[in-house]
C-alpha cells in the first residue's frame, strides 16, 4: 500500500482553505482574515515527560502542519493562507534538531508566506484593512467541550469574530474532497489490513494486549501509522460487552479463553485522519451456533444498512433499521418473543445495542458536525446516543457499527420490566448472558446514489472461518 | 520474562508509604495527613478523544492506583492508607466496565480503606484533630514546573501544609527500594531483550521508524509493557547528532542508508516505572575504523564512569571523567591534538557532549531529586546541563550515557574560535563531519561498594557484531 505522498497532501490542505473561502464568502463573509492556533506540546503534569504531539484537528485541515506552536492564517480577500512559527531557541539545534526559517515552511506547507509568531500582529495588520480575525469558538457535541479561540499578544488591536466561522469550518469538514477520501481509503486499507493479520495471529491463550500490540505493529511497520485515531478495544469473552473496553482502568488484560468471541475496535491513523473499524470472531475461528445468530444478527443489520446508505436517507431511520433487523434475527433464533413492533415502540433495540449505529469520521473519531445549529438529540433509549441525527449528503463518511451486547447493567432492568421483560425467551436467553457482545464497524462514504464501503475487512461468517483457518484476503 | 505479580507491586507500595511515615517523623511532622491528588483523563482540545491515562508518578509511587480520579491519603499518626474514588455515573457500566465499590479497590491496592471522593471531607477530619494536610507542592528541577497540590470542595476547613512534603517525598522517591529494584531489572531486561532483537532486525532500506515499531512490538508482546518511559528516538545517519531526535516535527522517518550509524533511545515503562536506554551501531552490522574510534571513546567513556561508581563518588567527577576519556580517544585517534587538560578547562568536552553524563530514573524517566534545596547549577558548558550534581548514595539509579555527536551548531562556533579551535585536527576531523554521533546508555543502581548496572544489551564492538550477525545473546 502506498501512502499519499507530501505533495498531494498539500494540495489537499489547500482545497480545504479554498472551499472555508468560498463558504465563507457564500454565508456573507468575503473580507477579514481567518486565524487559527495550532496545538501546543503538554507536558505530563510537574515533569519535563512530553508525550508526543499531536496536531488540533481544525488547524490540520486547513494547513497540515505536524509542529507544534503555530499559527495559520488565511485571508478571505486575496486567498492567501500564511503560516506563522515560534522563534525557536537557539538550543533547539542540539536537542531537537535545525532550526528550519519561514522559507523551509513556506515550501513544505504549500502557503504564500511564512513568518515567525512575533511578526503576527504586523502581518495580520497588513492583511485587512478593517482588521477583522474570524476566530474558532464553537461546540464540539461529542464532548460538550467549547474550542479555545486563537489568542496572542497584540489581538487588542483587532476585531474579533467569534460566531461565524465554526458552524462554516465544521460544515467543510463534514463533506470530504477526493482527495480526503484517497487518504482515508488508504488508512482504511491499512487498518483493514491489519485487522486480517490480529484474526489470523489470535489464539487461545494470548493477552489481549497481544491483539494490541500486532495491530500497531502492522500499521506502523505497513502502514507508516504511528498514532492510532483512538485507544484499540481489544475486548474478548464478557469484556466484549464493554463499549469503550481497553482504557487504562480496563487494560486490555484478559486472557484468550477457548470459546471467547473477541471484539476488536482498532483504526490507524494517517496525517491525522482517522479509521475507525470493529471485528468480531471467535478466538478458534469456529462459530457456534449461538455465535452464528449474534454476529448474524449484526452483520444483517450493517448489510441492511449500507444497502439503504445514499443522499437523503436520514440516520435515525438507519439506527431504528439496524435494531429492527438485530431485534426480528434474535426473535427469529427463539432468544426474543412477541410483536416486532411493539419492541420497536419499546425501544428494546437498546437494550442490546445502547449506542448510536455510527458518528462522522474523519480528522477526529468522531467528527464534528453531527448536530448543526437547531438539531437536537432525541431523548429516547439508543437514539439519545447517536453522534448525528442529520440527514445523509454526498461526501460524508461515517461509520456504521450495529453491535448486540449482553450487558448485564441494562438487562436486569430490561427483565425486572413488565413492559419489556415479556419479550424475552428467559430459558434460550439464559444462554446469551455472559457471552459479551458483537460490534461490526465499516466506515462508508455517501457517494451519489448510494456509498462505498471503505473498510475491506472479511465480514461474512464463511469469509471470516477462512481467513482464520489460514485462507487469504485481498484488501485493495 | 516474568512480571512482578500485582500482591508483590502492593507490598512496594505499602513500603514507599511506610518510608514516607518514618521520613516525615524524622522531620518532624509525625502527625497530619498527607494527601495526594491522582491524575485525570485529559481529553484533545475540544474534542472527546482521550489519550490512554498515565498515572501521575508521585500518586504512582505512593498508592500504584492506575485509574483516574483518585486521590490517596496517608494518616501519619496511624500509617493507614485511604483512597478516595470517584463515584461513577451509572452509564460508565455501559460504556467503560464494571463499576467497582470501594472495596474492591481497598483489595485491589491493598490499602486500609476506601470511600467515595465525595466523603473525603468527612473522613479526614476524622483522622487528625488538627485538620492538617500536608500537600505536595514542589519545583520539578527538570521542568522547571511546580506540582500541583491536590485541591477538593471543602479543603477550607483544613489546615494546608505546603512545604513540608515535596522535599521528602522526592527524597524517598530518589533511593530505591528491593522491590523498586526488582521491577526497574525486569523493565530493563524487557527493554534491553528489545534492543537485541532491532540490532538483529535492522538492514539499509527500512524507514526508522521500523525500528522503533520493532522495539513497542517487542516489548508489549513479550512484557506486557503498553507504555514507553519516553518517544522512542531512532535516529540514522546524521539525525543521530539530534540528542532528543524521534518528536513529532522529526518523527523517525528517514530511510537508513548504507554507511549509517543508528543511534536508538528506547525505554519501555512498567507499572510506571522506565527504563532509559541507548544503543548505537552500525546498520551493516561491522563497524569502519571512524566508527570503532568514536563508538570506542563513547564505550571507554561508560566503562570508566561505571567502574568508578560508588557511593560517595561526586556526579559532577563522572561527568568529567566521560569528558576527560572521549577528548583522550579523539586525541589518540587524531582527530583531536593538543594538550588534555587545556581541553578540559575550555570544557572542550561539551562540544561533543552537550547533555549531562546521566540522570535519576525511576517513576519518571527522569525522576526528580537531582538539585535538592541548595544545590545549584553550574555555570559551565555540557556541566549546566546535568540533571544532578549529587553525590552518590546507595539505592540511587542512574543512567550513564555518554555521547560524541558531531553537531554542527556546536562545532562551527567551536572551530572559528581560537580558543578551541587549535585543538582540531581539521583534516582529520572532517571525516567525522555529517556522520551523527553515538550514545551509550546504561541504567545502574548504586549498591553499598559499587554499582550494579541493569542494562544488559551488547556493548563491546565484538559482541555488537556478532549479534547483528545472528549470533545469540542471553539477556538474564
Amino acid at each position: 500500500m502506498e501512502a499519499p505522498k507530501l505533495e498531494l497532501l498539500m494540495e489537499m490542505h489547500a482545497q480545504n482553505r479554498s472551499k472555508l473561502r468560498q463558504a465563507m464568502a457564500s454565508s456573507g463573509s468575503a473580507s477579514g482574515v481567518v486565524l487559527l492556533q495550532g496545538g501546543e506540546e503538554q507536558p505530563r503534569y510537574c515533569t519535563d515527560h512530553v508525550d508526543l504531539f499531536r496536531q488540533e484537528s481544525f488547524f490540520a485541515y486547513l494547513f497540515g502542519v505536524r509542529e507544534p506552536g503555530f499559527y495559520g492564517a488565511l485571508d478571505l480577500t486575496s486567498g492567501k493562507a500564511v503560516l506563522f512559527i515560534p522563534r525557536l531557541d537557539p538550543e533547539y539545534a542540539v536537542w531537537l534538531g535545525d532550526i528550519h526559517p519561514p522559507s523551509y515552511f513556506k515550501e513544505r506547507y504549500q502557503v504564500d508566506a511564512a513568518y515567525y509568531v512575533d511578526e503576527m500582529v504586523q502581518i495580520l495588520q497588513g492583511f485587512d484593512p478593517k482588521n477583522l480575525l474570524y476566530l474558532l469558538y464553537g461546540l464540539n457535541t461529542d464532548s460538550n467541550k467549547t474550542s479555545k479561540p486563537a489568542s496572542f499578544k497584540g489581538i487588542e488591536h483587532f476585531n474579533t469574530d467569534l460566531d461565524t466561522l465554526h458552524p462554516i469550518l465544521v460544515e467543510c469538514r463534514v463533506h470530504k474532497s477526493k482527495l480526503e477520501l484517497d487518504l482515508l481509503r488508504y488508512v482504511n486499507n491499512v487498518s483493514s489490513a491489519a485487522h486480517v493479520a490480529v484474526m489470523k495471529a489470535a489464539r487461545v491463550g494470548m493477552k489481549e494486549y497481544h491483539l494490541e500490540s500486532t495491530f500497531l505493529h502492522y500499521v506502523y511497520m505497513q502502514g507508516g501509522c504511528r498514532y492510532t485515531a483512538y485507544t484499540c478495544v481489544c475486548a474478548t469473552g464478557e469484556n466484549s460487552s464493554v463499549l469503550h473496553y481497553g482504557h487504562a482502568a480496563a487494560p486490555n488484560d484478559r486472557t484468550l479463553l477457548h470459546g471467547d468471541m473477541a471484539l476488536l475496535d482498532m483504526g490507524a491513523e494517517y496525517h491525522c485522519y482517522c479509521s475507525d473499524i470493529t471485528c468480531s470472531f471467535p478466538i478458534t475461528g469456529k462459530f457456534t451456533d449461538d455465535e452464528r445468530v449474534v454476529y448474524g444478527a449484526v452483520l444483517e443489520a450493517q448489510k441492511a444498512v449500507i444497502s439503504e446508505i445514499r443522499p437523503g436517507v436520514s440516520w435515525i431511520d438507519m439506527h431504528r433499521l439496524a435494531e429492527k433487523k438485530i431485534l426480528g434475527a434474535l426473535k427469529d433464533a427463539g432468544f426474543l418473543q412477541g410483536d416486532e413492533e411493539e419492541m420497536m415502540q419499546r425501544h428494546l433495540g437498546a437494550v442490546f445495542m445502547p449506542h448510536g449505529l455510527g458518528h462522522f469520521l474523519g480528522l477526529d473519531a468522531h467528527d464534528p458536525g453531527g448536530y448543526p445549529k437547531g438539531m437536537e438529540r432525541i431523548d429516547a433509549p439508543g437514539l439519545r446516543s447517536l453522534r448525528t441525527v442529520r440527514i445523509l449528503e454526498e461526501g460524508m463518511v461515517i461509520t456504521v457499527e450495529p453491535g448486540c451486547y449482553f450487558i448485564e447493567a441494562l438487562l436486569i432492568p430490561a427483565l425486572e420490566n413488565c413492559e419489556t421483560a415479556k419479550f424475552f425467551n428467559k430459558e434460550a436467553f439464559q444462554r446469551l448472558r455472559g457471552s459479551g457482545g458483537v460490534r461490526l464497524e465499516d466506515n462508508v462514504v455517501v457517494t451519489a446514489n448510494g456509498c462505498e464501503n471503505l473498510t475491506k475487512c472479511p465480514r461474512e461468517i464463511r469469509d471470516v472461518e477462512e481467513v482464520m483457518a489460514g485462507g487469504s484476503w485481498a484488501i485493495c
